[in-house]
C-alpha cells in the first residue's frame, strides 16, 4: 500500500502522462477505472456490464509501488439518494476478484527504447445489469484507502412508445460531405451551375452532423464508431459492443446492448444486415458483436448467429437477413470459427443460403436469408459495371474454390431483396436494417478516388431504389430512413487535371502545372456525352470515367504516392509498397502505380501503407417518422438514442413482458427477476459465468466457445 | 456569313472545346451568348441587365470566318405566350450595337505555345429590367441567319410578406465542417468523448448544406460565391453582382440586384457590413459591388458609398454600418479611388468615422458608422490575443502613418457595435447585417491552421455574443440568423503530432513517425489546463496553443511546404517562396518556415504560392424566423432566395410604392413606369446610359467615375 502523499504526487503525473497520444488505458486517466466511465449516457433498461480496475504501475512516470488494491469497493447512487454497494443496488452477488498485468509505452521515445511501463491490476466485473429509472447516477470506485474514481452516469428520459415501424440505416463507410459533393459532380449533369438532377440523399428533408471521435482518441476506427451508432456508447479503437478493459481476453470486456439486441428482445422485429464488406467487418458485425478486438472475425460470425455465449446476455439467434462478402469465415478453414462450416451452421438454423445474384433473387422471402457473394469484400461498383474484366482476375468465389465470383449482386440488389425478406418476416413488428456501402472507405484508404466515388454513387442509387420500393410496398411512411457515415477521410477536390498535359510533361514540377484551380477547374467532363463511350450504367453515374480533364483530388493524410489523376482501369490502386523484405513496414511510392504521374511524399508515419481516417463530423440525412430529431449537430451516440427513441426501446422496469419477444429458451431460464433497477442473471447462468471468468484468467479467449 | 453546314460542324467542335478547363467565355458554350444564361432563377421584381454577344472566332478549333453577326435579334416569351422582341417586352429602346475583340487559350498547350484564339464580337445590352410575374420564360438569341441560343429563365413564386424583421448573415470565409470539428476539438473540453461545452453554431436547430460551385467552374472564389449568396445569381470567378461578359471594361458587365439593394429599395431597412478583411475584399464588397474584376478595390469602395453611377441602377447611398480593414482604400493615395480621401467622403455623407476600438465604442448609434481599423486585413485573433508582440511588427495604422495599429477591435466588438447602430437606425424597418470571419480563409491559404482556427473560434464567440445581445435587445425572436461559408478548403485533421519527437528526429521519414493515427491520436492537449500557460482569452478558446502533442493536420492542395505541426508564434506562416528573382512565379518550400519539420511537396501548379479552395459543400446553420427553409441540401443561390422570401423582397409589379423606401432623388426621377413586367429607366437617365456606353467602347473603364 502506498501513502496518501505519494498517491497525490502520482496522480499529478498520471494526468500528464495519460491524457496524451499514448494512454495507459482509455477512459481511465486515474489509477481507478470504472467502465462504463464518467459521462456515460444510457437508454433506460439497456443491459450493460460493469468493469472495475485498480492499477498499480510498477515503473514509469506513474509508478506507485506496484501493488494494486485488492479491497476496492464500488457504490452506486441515484441523484439525491444514498449510495449503495453495487451488489445491493443491482441485487447481484459480489463478483470474484480478478488479477492480471499489462504493459504500455508512455510515448514514442519509450517505444523506440523498448522500455514498457508495467501495470498490475485488480479487477471485478458485474455482468448484465441495467438502469431503468431516468436521471443522474453517481458510480464511485473507492480504492487505495480513500482515493475515489467517480463516474457520473445519465439515464436518458424514457420513450417506450414505438413511432416508426421500420428503420433503415444506410452507412456510407468513411463518407464525408466532400465526397458527396464530388460524387454529385461526376454523376449528375449541371447547366450553368444548376444541377439537372441531384443525389437521392440531397433530397432528404433533414440534415444533421454527427461527431465521430471515440472515447479516448479524437480519430476513430469503424468498429468503435459503428458501436457508438448501434449502442449509444463510444468506445476505443478496434472495440465494438464493449468498453475496452486491460485484460488479455478480448471477449471479457464489459458489454453494452446493441440496437439489434434491444429490438429483438423488446419488439421481436426482423433484423437485416447488408454490406459490401466482408460480413465480419466492423460496420456489419458491430450490430451483434461484443469484443475489444475487431479482428476476431470467425468468433464474431459465430456471435452473429448464436449471440454471446460466455456470459448471460440478450439471447440472439441471428439476423433475418445477412448479406455481404467474407466467405472465408463461412466455408470450413483457418478463417472460420473453430474451422467449422458456417454455411452448414446457418442452414441448420433455418437460413436459405445464396452464393450468387441468381440464387439471391430466388431465395424465399419468408425464411431467414444468408447471402455470401465473395471471399473478403465484394468487388466494387466500378469493376462490376465499367471494368468487368478485372473480376476475372479474382479468386473470390464464395465456395472457396479459388474461381472468380462473377454472378455478383451489388448493394442495390442485396438491399432490395433484404427489404422483401424483412417485410415478410417482420410483419407487424417491423424491421431494422443496416445497409453499408463499405468500399467508399476501403477505396479511399488506397487513394482510389474513382472506385470510392463509384461506390458512393452506388449507395445513393440504392437509397433511391429503396425509397421507390418502400413506396410500392406501402411502407415508406412507416419507415425512418437515415443515411450517414461512421467517420470521414480528408478527401478533397481542388481543381481539374489535364491528364494529357500531365502525362506529356517531363518532371514532377512540370506535371503539376496540369492542375487547374478556380476558373481553370472548368466544368465536370464526367457528364459530357461521348458517343465512343457507353457503360450502360444508367443515369446518375458518370457518362465517361476517363475524360481528358479529370478531378484534381486527394487527401491530406497519405503515404508516399504518385498522382496522375486518372482512373485505374486494371483494378484497385496500391499507392505505396514496402520495398524492403524486412518484417518492419516501411512504405514508399509503389513503382508500378501511376507511372506517368508526379510524386507526393507522405504526411503520416512511414509504416502506414494507406491513408487514414479524419476527425471531421459527418453528415446525417433523415426522412420519415422522427426525422426531425436528426437535425443539428450532435454526437454519434445520439444517432442510437434518436433511433431507440423512435423505436420505443427504452424500458422503465424489468417486467418479464419486456423480455419475451425473443424466442430463445435461455430468456425464460434467466428471467427470475426482481423489480427496481435490477436485472441479475439466473442462478445457473451466473455460476457458469463465474466459472468461466476464473478459467479465462488462466487460458485466455481460446476457450470462449465453451 | 457562314453556311449552315459549316456552323453545325463548328458547333460540335465548340461543345468539345469549351466545356473544359479553358473556356472561351463562361456560360456561353455556343457562339451566341445570353446573360443571364440558361437555367437562371430570378426573384420577382429583381433588377438585372441583359447582355447578348455573338462570337466569331477568327482562328482555333472554333474558327467560323471571324465575322460576327451584327443583325442578331432577341426575344422573350413567358411560358405559353408569344415571343416578343425584348424592346417590346420590356418597353425599352433598342440598344446600340457594340463591337470588340478578345482572345483566349484553348488549353495549356496553346498557352505554353502562346497561340491565342482570337474572337470578334457583336453585342448589345439591355439595362435595368425586371421580370415580375412568377413562372417560366424563354429568352432566345437569333443569329447567323437561323442559329438560336435559348435561355430558360425561372421567376420563383412570389413572397411579398416580410417574416423576419432582421437578418444576420455570418460568413466564415472558407469555413468547412472539417474546420468546425477541429475548432471544437481545440476550444472545447470533452470527458470520455462527451463535450462539456460545444460551439454556438452546434446549437442552431437547423442545418443545411449549400453547393458553392460557380457558373463556369466547379471551384469558386469568394467574389463569385458571395455574389451568389447575396443576389441569387452564380457568376464567374472574380466577378460580383454581374455576369462576366467578354468586353474589356470591368464595369459594363450585366448586373443583378443584390439583397442590400433590394432591401434598401423595398423596405428601407438598415444595412450593416462587418468584416475582419479589407472592406474592399470580395465578401464584404459584393453586397454593393458590380464588377467582373474584384481587384478594382478603390472603385468598389466608391460604389459602396455612392452606388452604381455609370448606368441607371438601384440608388444606394452607403451601408449604415461599414466596419473592417482596408484603410488603403480610404486614406488618399494610389489605392483609393481617384486618389481621394474616402474618410472625408464618408464623413461628408454623414458617417461617424472610427479608426480604433476606443472610438468605435464611443461612436453614436444613431449615425451611419464607418470603422476602418487597419491597412489591409485586420490582424488575426491569435496575434491580437495570444501573441500580441506580433502586432508591433506591423505598419497598418488606418491613418496610413505606417505605425502599428494596436487599439484593435475584433469581430465580436465590431459586430456588437454594428447591432447597436443597426437597431437604432433600422427602427421598425429592421436591418440586414453580414458579418464575416475573413481570415479563416486567408490563414488556410497560407496553411496557418492555428490562426485559421483561432479566427473560426472568434467567429463562433461572436455568434454566441450576438445571440446574447439580441436577447437583451428583445430582438432575438425577430431575427433570422444564418451562419455559413462561401466555399471551403480541403483542410483535415488526421491525427496527432508529438512535436518533441518530430523535432528531435533526423530526416523527413523519421520525423513522420511522430504522427499518431487512430488510437494514437489520443485526446486534445489544447484544452488541458497548464498552470504555466494563461492567455486570459476566456472559455471556448484553447487553454494551451503550444502543447507537445498537437493536431496533425493539413490540406490536399498545397504548394511545396514543410510541416512541424506547431503554432507559428512569430506571425502568420509563409509556406512557400519564389526562390528565383524572375518575373515568372515558381514556388518552393520557404527555407525559413518550420525548419525542424519535414517537407511535403505540392500538388498544385508550381506558380501557386498558397493552398486553394475546395469543391466541397459547406454547412448552413439557421435559427429564428424562416430557419426551417435552410434545412437540407441546396445551391448557394438558395441562401439568397430563402433570405429574400423571409424578407418579402419579391415584387409582383413595378408599382411606385415598391420603389420609394430609399431616400435618393434619383428614384423619383426614374420612376415614370408602366405596368406588366416592365421597368424601364427614366428618359433622361436612359439617354445618359447610352451615351456612356458608346463612350466606354473608346476609352474603357477609366471614365467610369463620370
Amino acid at each position: 500500500m502506498v501513502s496518501a502523499s505519494r498517491l497525490a504526487a502520482a496522480s499529478t503525473l498520471i494526468t500528464l502522462a495519460t491524457a496524451q497520444t499514448f494512454q495507459r488505458l482509455g477512459a481511465c486517466p486515474t489509477l481507478g477505472c470504472v467502465f462504463p466511465p464518467d459521462q456515460t449516457d444510457f437508454l433506460a433498461g439497456q443491459y450493460f456490464d460493469i468493469r472495475l480496475e485498480v492499477h498499480a504501475p510498477v515503473n514509469g512516470s506513474e509508478a506507485n509501488g506496484g501493488i494494486p488494491d485488492p479491497n476496492f469497493s464500488f457504490t452506486i447512487a441515484k441523484s439525491g439518494a444514498v449510495a449503495r454497494p453495487a451488489t445491493t443496488f443491482f441485487k447481484v452477488a459480489e463478483p470474484s476478484l480478478e488479477k492480471w498485468n499489462f504493459t504500455w509505452y508512455e510515448d514514442l521515445f519509450a517505444q523506440d527504447a523498448k522500455t514498457p511501463s508495467v501495470v498490475r491490476v485488480t479487477s471485478k466485473a458485474y455482468r448484465r445489469v441495467a438502469l431503468y429509472e431516468p436521471g443522474e447516477y453517481v458510480a464511485t470506485l473507492n480504492y487505495y484507502n480513500g482515493t475515489k474514481t467517480i463516474a457520473n452516469w445519465i439515464v436518458r428520459p424514457l420513450q417506450e412508445q414505438k413511432k416508426a415501424k421500420n428503420v433503415i440505416l444506410f452507412i456510407g463507410d468513411g463518407m464525408t460531405t466532400n465526397m458527396i459533393t464530388a460524387a454529385r459532380l461526376i454523376g449528375h449533369k449541371s447547366i450553368n451551375g444548376k444541377y439537372q438532377t441531384t443525389m437521392a440523399m440531397d433530397k432528404f428533408p433533414v440534415l444533421g452532423h454527427q461527431m465521430t471521435h471515440s472515447l479516448d482518441s479524437y480519430i476513430t476506427d469503424s468498429a468503435n464508431s459503428a458501436s457508438a451508432l448501434y449502442s449509444g456508447h463510444k468506445s476505443t479503437v478496434n472495440a465494438m459492443g464493449v468498453y475496452a478493459d486491460s485484460s488479455e481476453d478480448p471477449f471479457d470486456d464489459p458489454k453494452v446492448e446493441t440496437i439489434v439486441e434491444l429490438l429483438t428482445r423488446i419488439w421481436g422485429s426482423a433484423i437485416g444486415v447488408v454490406s459490401t464488406a466482408q460480413l465480419a467487418d466492423a460496420t456489419p458485425i458491430a450490430l451483434t458483436g461484443h469484443t475489444r478486438l475487431r479482428s476476431q472475425y470467425g468468433a464474431l460470425i459465430d456471435q452473429a448467429l448464436s449471440g454471446v455465449k460466455n456470459y448471460t446476455w440478450t439471447p440472439f439467434a441471428g439476423p433475418d437477413v445477412f448479406f455481404g462478402g467474407g466467405a472465408e469465415q463461412f466455408y470450413p478453414g483457418t478463417d472460420s470459427w473453430q474451422g467449422k462450416d458456417y454455411y452448414a451452421e446457418f442452414a441448420k438454423a433455418g437460413y436459405s443460403i445464396s452464393l450468387n445474384k441468381t440464387s439471391l433473387a430466388l431465395a424465399p422471402n419468408t425464411s431467414k436469408a444468408l447471402g455470401v457473394f465473395s471471399v473478403t469484400h465484394l468487388p466494387v461498383w466500378l469493376d462490376r459495371n465499367v471494368y468487368p474484366a478485372n473480376l476475372n482476375k479474382t479468386t473470390n468465389d464464395p465456395s472457396g474454390n479459388k474461381a472468380p465470383a462473377l454472378d455478383l449482386p451489388g448493394l442495390k440488389e442485396m438491399t432490395l431483396k433484404a427489404i422483401d425478406v424483412l417485410h415478410a418476416r417482420g410483419g407487424d413488428s417491423g424491421f431494422f436494417m443496416m445497409s453499408e456501402g463499405a468500399s467508399i472507405d476501403k477505396q479511399m484508404h488506397v487513394l482510389d478516388y474513382d472506385r470510392a466515388l463509384g461506390d458512393l454513387l452506388e449507395l445513393d442509387d440504392t437509397i433511391k431504389a429503396t425509397i421507390k420500393h418502400l413506396t410500392e410496398l406501402g411502407e415508406l411512411d412507416n419507415t425512418l430512413i437515415i443515411v450517414t457515415a461512421d467517420h470521414g477521410h480528408g478527401f478533397d477536390v481542388f481543381g481539374s487535371a489535364d491528364t494529357k498535359y500531365l502525362s506529356s510533361a517531363s518532371g514532377d514540377r512540370e506535371k503539376r502545372n496540369a492542375i487547374g484551380n478556380y476558373v481553370n477547374s472548368g466544368l465536370s467532363q464526367y457528364t459530357v456525352t461521348n458517343a465512343s463511350v457507353s457503360y450502360n450504367t444508367g443515369v446518375n453515374f458518370p457518362v465517361n470515367w476517363d475524360p481528358r480533364y479529370t478531378l484534381a483530388q486527394g487527401v491530406g493524410a497519405a503515404p508516399d504516392h504518385r498522382e496522375n489523376y486518372r482512373v485505374h482501369k486494371s483494378g484497385s490502386r496500391l499507392p505505396a509498397t514496402n520495398i524492403d523484405d524486412e518484417a518492419s513496414d516501411d512504405y514508399y511510392v509503389n513503382p508500378d502505380d501511376n507511372t506517368d504521374g508526379f510524386i507526393v511524399n507522405g504526411t503520416i508515419a512511414t509504416n502506414e501503407a494507406q491513408g487514414v481516417h479524419s476527425l471531421t463530423d459527418v453528415p446525417v440525412f433523415a426522412m420519415g417518422p422522427c426525422a426531425a430529431s436528426f437535425a443539428g449537430v450532435y454526437s454519434n451516440i445520439d444517432v442510437f438514442f434518436h433511433m431507440a427513441e423512435c423505436l420505443g426501446l427504452a424500458r422503465g422496469s424489468a417486467a418479464p413482458g419486456n423480455l419475451d419477444k425473443s424466442n430463445k429458451s435461455i430468456v425464460s431460464a434467466s428471467v427470475q427477476l426482481v423489480a427496481s433497477g435490477v436485472e441479475p442473471v439466473g442462478r445457473v447462468q451466473r455460476g457458469l459465468v463465474f466459472g468461466m471468468m476464473v478459467f479465462q484468467l488462466c487460458i485466455g479467449w481460446a476457450f470462449w466457445g465453451l
